[in-house]
């Protein structure tokens, strides 16, 4: 591909001289970056491209059959006005006293009807550790903020941490994007990655030059991973040259909804030891889990845990196993996105490693501010009995419930379509419905070139304007039966204020496609 | 160096028995991505580290020859207390306004008491936009900010943009960061990168595994560039095999502190037209110009205005010559590094090449809100007549006047000292005084393993707190003479509040070196 770029010399400068006269660019897509074409990423793809196409076509007027997009293809909660959840007040307090700390200096009646104390009592504290919010903080990020950090682990887990193992970034997605540039040696290591999966880890993997080894999913066993399944794709990688060095696990699951038992993931550590993996445990859901069954408990004190094992070799593992444990600020219940916040936490690293994970950091310099402020304001929320606690507690109550409700919503009414299988979410913000589709809708999806569930959903957004994201975004694609018909998939976040409407749209528009290609 | 790993099967199985037992990690210093290891990053490397060591030892009762560090190493203008630069009042109120705009609802006395009319207005105009400081927006930043910079880069070069020409980034690095993953074949380009320059460039080089090949300015004619230096270093990489495919430029010059002319932009465009390279101007200090003889001028006005020549080829070469201009809240007058705020501008790019910025710009999400916020009011200050304008333009007017008569200062006063050369800073925020130092200087930073550089700055930094970055930091080392003295440089930025201290300390430091290595 690059051979005309890479001839040097003399015929090097003839072939410029062809490519002036030509007019052609230095950069095209025949000699950029290779990996870069090989990354797909769903959740910004085709089909929200489509939308904001049409959401343009209905600012200018356009006659459709709806007068608004409903954008549930991403977890972007405060995305107004279609989905529009409210901040909480307690951080947007802080957040502008941080900013513009001259508001400490009010009169104090006006600022103590503004700010409640606690509120100011924060700020203030955070503005003499920050200095300012407007200069770098230490690559790893400010040091209180890592401090409580430290403490929030400590009543998660049960145990305390080095604050140099914690590092601030930019969301999770920065996180993981720093520590796969550390990691993997390009063109050399490989990933093993769920589907379905959030197709962050294959487009990382493609643009690091990391091979990805997927390994599946049981959907119909409450989507537990299946140990033989995993064995067997690690088996088949090694035969073919190919060693994973790390296993993605995302907790509760994206775009599944699920939830890991204790037990499962005591396994998961247990295989990692042995096939020596790293594991990424994608915890940024670990605050949007809807059911007690299965409650969240996070990977750090599983693997914790086992030190208190009375079999050695439980206890060698839990000293072991390198674990990455990945949290945000834009999920939960603050929805926090546009902030840019989130954390990791390194267990069992070698510090010469660690070393190289700082320095790669240090080239971005520092996160953002303001995203490390929501890390503080996540981890330290109010307590009972401090001014804002009733109304944080009020604020936080009433978008967890919502959350919920609208997730059983949808599944109810989704679940009572013909061909369509639909669980509430147990935890994160998706429904994950599992669609049965014709023949006819097969062929007709292969005709416009497309996934038969990417075809559905393209239709739905063409004919509703709900925007969804297609099981093959997440690289868990159709499957096609015997007699042509298909099991597939969509997700739909649980974050549309017109829920009821959405899912109006929606029923009317399945019993059309059904009626179209029965 | 991945032998062990790569083994597969069998094999395989037993080294990781041997890893397991023997108790080693995963990822090590052996195993983990090798251009990570070869990434170097001055600025924030070892001498900074110690630094934060002793300030350390300082903060614990250590009694040391001073009482605090100096922190002149990095361009972080609000760094808290040594430099301390106050934010600017009018974008902290809009910043404020926007992440609790419940402001806004205030009673209306004490509200305009608190915040200016356009504040308030520019608040609303910008949460009308955004919708939530809370909310992703699209992966190029929010489309009013870029329209905003549309209209500022209309106001400074005189041609109006596509706004989808404009990718708002946290901060002008991580916009680098994106381009070099997006443009660059790892193992296959190659870069050229002036020397001194700023390290990001060979840092992203390593880590990108991109080839960088280093061109001169010239110390002694303002920091020119030679272009016959470039030509022969162009062909001797492509003599090798390397093709370089793009050319950093930083103007106004960090760490020199210098200033390019619009003939010598000219000429760098004709150059990249020739070669076929992308110009990457990196013009993040252009609000910093001291001096009326170099403007700052930019890369696009001279681009663009070639359009208009007489001389078809330069009209050729203004709709041809692909340039990415690069901007950042971070420096200016404004100092915001820690919003992680800057954008930049892609001229005569392929479609389809935006079209692969774009997707990876996604992975990320999006930039910071409120860095995005931070461009808004980077690029529309208030006018005169507003009522913000004058306290605006007073700090502003104050914030530059200091830098400049610190820069000048420094100059002086270290420019007095023997062996010493030093021009005030043309441009941006840092003074790069050239040394000429001692045979026994060499010998004795030879005997402690370090360029002479590196020696006079640990020595610097151990004896008097200050810290700064030798030249070898920049890929600028030192020049040995004959005689066994040598020629060498360091960086320091001009932001300490405690200038006088700061050179009182220096000037003491420097005729004891030169006591101690006559």
């Amino acid at each position: 591909m690059w051979t005309p770029m890479r001839q040097v010399g003399v015929p090097f400068r003839r072939f410029m001289q062809t490519l002036r006269t030509k007019k052609l660019p230095v950069m095209r897509i025949d000699t950029i970056n290779p990996n870069v074409l090989n990354a797909e990423y769903a959740v910004r793809g085709e089909i929200p491209q489509k939308a904001h196409q049409i959401e343009r076509e209905l600012e200018h007027g356009a006659s459709l059959p709806f007068t608004s997009v409903l954008w549930t293809n991403i977890g972007n909660p405060q995305q107004q006005p279609i989905l529009g959840q409210e901040p909480l007040t307690f951080w947007r307090q802080v957040a502008a006293l941080t900013e513009y700390p001259a508001l400490l200096e009010m009169e104090p009646t006006a600022r103590d009807a503004m700010f409640p104390t606690d509120v100011q009592e924060r700020a203030k504290q955070l503005l003499d550790s920050f200095g300012s919010v407007g200069a770098y903080t230490n690559s790893r990020g400010n040091e209180l903020v890592r401090q409580h950090v430290v403490d929030f682990l400590l009543e998660r887990d049960g145990y305390v941490e080095d604050f140099n193992n914690v590092y601030l970034t930019a969301g999770a997605s920065a996180g993981v994007q720093l520590l796969f540039q550390v990691f993997f040696a390009p063109n050399q290591d490989a990933l093993l990655i769920p589907t379905p999966q959030y197709p962050l880890y294959s487009a990382a993997s493609a643009l690091y030059n990391v091979e990805p080894v997927y390994y599946q999913l049981q959907s119909n066993r409450n989507w537990d991973i299946s140990f033989d399944n995993v064995r067997e794709q690690i088996t088949n990688a090694r035969a073919s040259g190919v060693n994973p060095r790390a296993i993605v696990m995302i907790n509760p699951g994206n775009p599944t909804g699920s939830c890991m038992t204790k037990e499962e993931i005591e396994q998961v550590i247990e295989f990692a030891y042995n096939e020596g993996l790293v594991i990424f445990a994608d915890e940024v859901y670990q605050a949007n889990v809807y059911q007690d069954e299965r409650p969240f408990i996070s990977f750090r004190k599983v693997l914790l845990d086992m030190g208190k094992s009375s079999d050695p070799k439980k206890r060698d593992m839990s000293e072991i196993v390198e674990l990455v444990s990945l949290h945000s600020i834009s999920k939960g219940v603050s929805g926090e996105c546009g902030r840019r916040g989130g954390f990791f936490v390194l267990n069992n690293f070698d510090k010469e490693v660690d070393a190289e994970v700082l320095k790669i950091a240090s080239l971005g310099l520092c996160p953002p501010a303001q995203g490390q402020i929501g890390v503080d304001l996540m981890v330290r929320p109010p307590r009972e009995g401090e001014p804002s606690y009733d109304l944080w507690k009020k604020e936080t109550t009433s978008i967890f419930d919502t959350l919920k409700s609208r997730s059983e919503l949808i599944a109810k009414r989704l679940g009572q379509l013909p061909g369509m299988k639909v669980e509430p979410a147990k935890g994160a913000m998706y429904v994950f419905p599992r669609m049965h589709l014709s023949k006819s809708a097969s062929d007709a999806a292969k005709k416009a070139g497309k996934k038969v569930d990417e075809f559905y959903s393209m239709e739905l957004l063409e004919e509703t304007g709900i925007c969804v994201v297609p099981g093959s975004g997440f690289s868990f694609y159709p499957q096609y039966l015997e007699d042509g018909s298909s099991y597939s998939f969509f997700r739909t976040t649980i974050l549309a204020k017109a829920t009821d409407e959405m899912v109006e749209r929606f029923v009317k528009f399945h019993l059309h496609f059904r009626e179209r290609f029965p």
